[in-house]
C-alpha cells in the first residue's frame, strides 16, 4: 500500500499543514492562522479529513511544534504543548486529536528537532554522525541528531540557555530570558538585539559592532557545542543568521576561540540551513516516516 | 565458555591492570607505575601473559585511558594516545600491542567515559537514560551515556573545556588554560584553584569564598549540560569535589541558576560516585563486555 503521511509545523503563528508520500511527493499544503487551541486544532482536523477522503488513510502524522512539549511517551500528557508563555496554549493537548481522528500513528517533536532531522536527511547535514541545529530568532533554540537518534534525555534539548561568557563590551547588558538574564538566548536573540540597539542586526550598518558580539556569543555556543557532541554539523537556521556577514564573523570566533583544541574545524561545521522554509513541514515528513520505520 | 576480561585504567602516573570474569569475579589485580611508553607497555603485556597463562585465553580488553584518544575505528591511528602534552606518551599506541600480544578483540574509550559507563551499568547512573560523569581535578573531563550508548561524535567530549560566564568576585583571574584561558577548565580545576589561592578547597577554611565561586563555575556546567543533554544524573567525581560542603553549594547555586526552566531537578541529578576509585577497572570492564555483546 502507498504511503500517506500527514505534516503538521505547529509555529505561535501559523501552522503549516501538509500531506505527502514522500519528500519528493507532496500531494498538498496549506497554512492556518494559529488562533485558539479549539479553533487552530479543528481547522486541522478538517483540512486532514478532506484530505484523507480525497487520498486515502494515512499511515502516520507527524508533528513538529513549537514548545515545550511534552516527549515522554509513557506520560499522561505525551504530546502535550506544556507550559508554553503563548496565552491560552499551555496545557494543549496535539496529539491526542490526530489519535482519535485518524486512528492512526502519530510523532511529535519540537520545530528544532524536527528541523535537525530533516537538515540530517535531505540537507545540510546528510552524511553526518551528530548534526545540531540551531535557529537563532525570536527565541534560541537547538535540536541535535547524536547517532541517528534525535536527542532527548528528561525532554527535549533547550539549547538556548547554556551560559556564556559576556564580551567585554558588553557588561552592561542584563539580558532578557526572564528565567535566566544573560543566558545566550538572553543575550544573542533577535529581541535581545533590539533592546541593546534599537534594530536587528540587518538594519544596522555593516560595521556597527553589534555582529562582533553577537558572535562571540555564538562562537562560545558553537565550542561548548563541540566539547559536548563533537558535532560533524552545527547548521545555523534562523532570522539573525541572515544578517549580512554574521556567519562569516562566526566562524572566525569560533575558530579563535576553539584554540585548536576540538577535532573539527569548526570553520567547516558551521553551515548554513539548505531546506530553509520547507525544514518545518520536512521535519514533521522525517518524524512520521522515522516513526513507521521503528514500527516495523 | 566463561568469559575472561583483561582491563586497563591507563593513567598518567600509574596503570592499573586487572582480570575479570564479570563485576562479582575478580581474579586478579595490579598496579604498574606509568614511565615511558615501551616499558609501560611490555609490563602490561608481560602482566597479562602470566595470568593468561593462569586463567586462559582473554574474551576481551577494556581500555579506559588518559587521552586525548583516536577513537575512530576506521582511522590508521585508532587506539591511540594522540597529542597529549604527556612527555613521551604523544602518538602512543595503546590498543596493537593487546591485539598482536593476545589476539582479542580490544575496546578503548577515555577514563571518563569509562567511569560514565560503569556508574551507568553498577552505581550512581543506575536507572538514568541520559548519564553524564564529570571529574574535576587536576583536569576537568567528562563523559556521556546517551539512550544506552557511550556519546561519541567526532571524538570524545572535551566538556572541561565548555565556556561559561566569570564569577562578580573573580573577574580579574585569566585562568589557566594554554588553549582557552578561562574555560571551565581553566577556572575551576585542582590548578586553578591552587594558583588563585595558594591552597586547595580542602585546605581552605569553610568559609572562605573559593567553594562559592568554584561552585559558580559548575553550576553553569550543569546547567549547559541539562540544556543540551538533559541527563538523569550528573555523577560529579574528581579529587576537587571531595572538599567540604562543595557539592551542596554545587546543588543550591544550579538549582538557582536554573530558574526552574529544566525539567529535571538539579539538586537531584547531581550525585556524588557510588564507585570510586573502582570506576577505572570497572569502566575498563564495562567497554571490555559491551564490545562483546555488540560482537554477538
Amino acid at each position: 500500500m502507498q504511503k500517506l503521511y500527514g505534516l503538521v509545523e505547529a509555529g505561535g503563528t501559523k501552522f503549516n499543514l501538509g500531506v505527502a508520500r514522500s519528500k519528493d511527493e507532496v500531494m498538498d499544503v496549506t497554512r492556518i492562522p494559529t488562533t485558539t487551541p479549539p479553533e487552530t486544532i479543528a481547522a486541522m482536523i478538517d483540512w486532514f479529513g478532506m484530505r484523507s477522503a480525497e487520498f486515502g488513510a494515512f499511515t502516520a502524522i507527524g508533528v513538529a511544534s513549537f514548545g515545550p512539549l511534552q516527549l515522554d511517551r509513557t506520560a499522561s500528557d505525551w504530546g502535550y504543548i506544556t507550559n508554553t508563555p503563548k496565552p491560552g496554549w499551555a496545557n494543549t493537548d496535539l496529539a491526542g486529536p490526530l489519535i482519535r481522528a485518524f486512528g492512526c500513528d502519530v510523532a511529535v517533536d519540537t520545530d528544532v528537532n524536527g528541523a535537525a532531522l530533516a537538515e540530517y536527511h535531505w540537507g545540510a547535514g546528510a552524511g553526518g554522525r551528530n548534526v545540531v541545529y540551531l535557529t537563532v530568532g525570536t527565541g534560541i533554540g537547538g535540536g541535535a541528531i547524536v547517532n541517528g537518534e534525535i536527542l532527548h534525555g528528561r525532554s527535549h534539548p533547550e539549547m538556548g540557555h547554556m551560559f556564556v561568557a559576556p564580551h567585554p563590551q558588553d557588561t552592561d547588558f542584563s539580558g532578557i530570558c526572564p528565567a535566566h538574564g544573560t543566558c545566550l538566548e538572553g543575550l544573542a536573540s533577535g529581541p535581545a538585539i533590539i533592546k541593546r540597539w534599537g534594530m536587528s542586526l540587518s538594519e544596522s550598518p555593516p560595521d556597527h559592532g553589534g555582529r562582533q558580539i553577537i558572535a562571540y556569543y555564538l562562537a562560545q555556543a558553537v565550542c561548548n557545542l563541540q566539547s559536548i557532541l563533537e558535532p560533524d554539523r552545527i547548521i545555523m537556521g534562523g532570522g539573525v543568521m541572515e544578517s549580512d556577514g554574521l556567519i562569516e564573523i562566526l566562524r572566525e570566533q569560533a575558530v579563535k576561540m576553539g584554540g585548536g583544541y576540538f577535532v573539527s574545524d569548526a570553520a567547516a561545521i558551521i553551515q548554513p540551513p539548505m531546506l530553509e522554509s520547507k525544514a518545518g513541514l520536512l521535519g514533521a515528513l522525517a518524524l512520521a516516516e522515522r516513526l513507521t520505520r521503528s514500527a516495523n
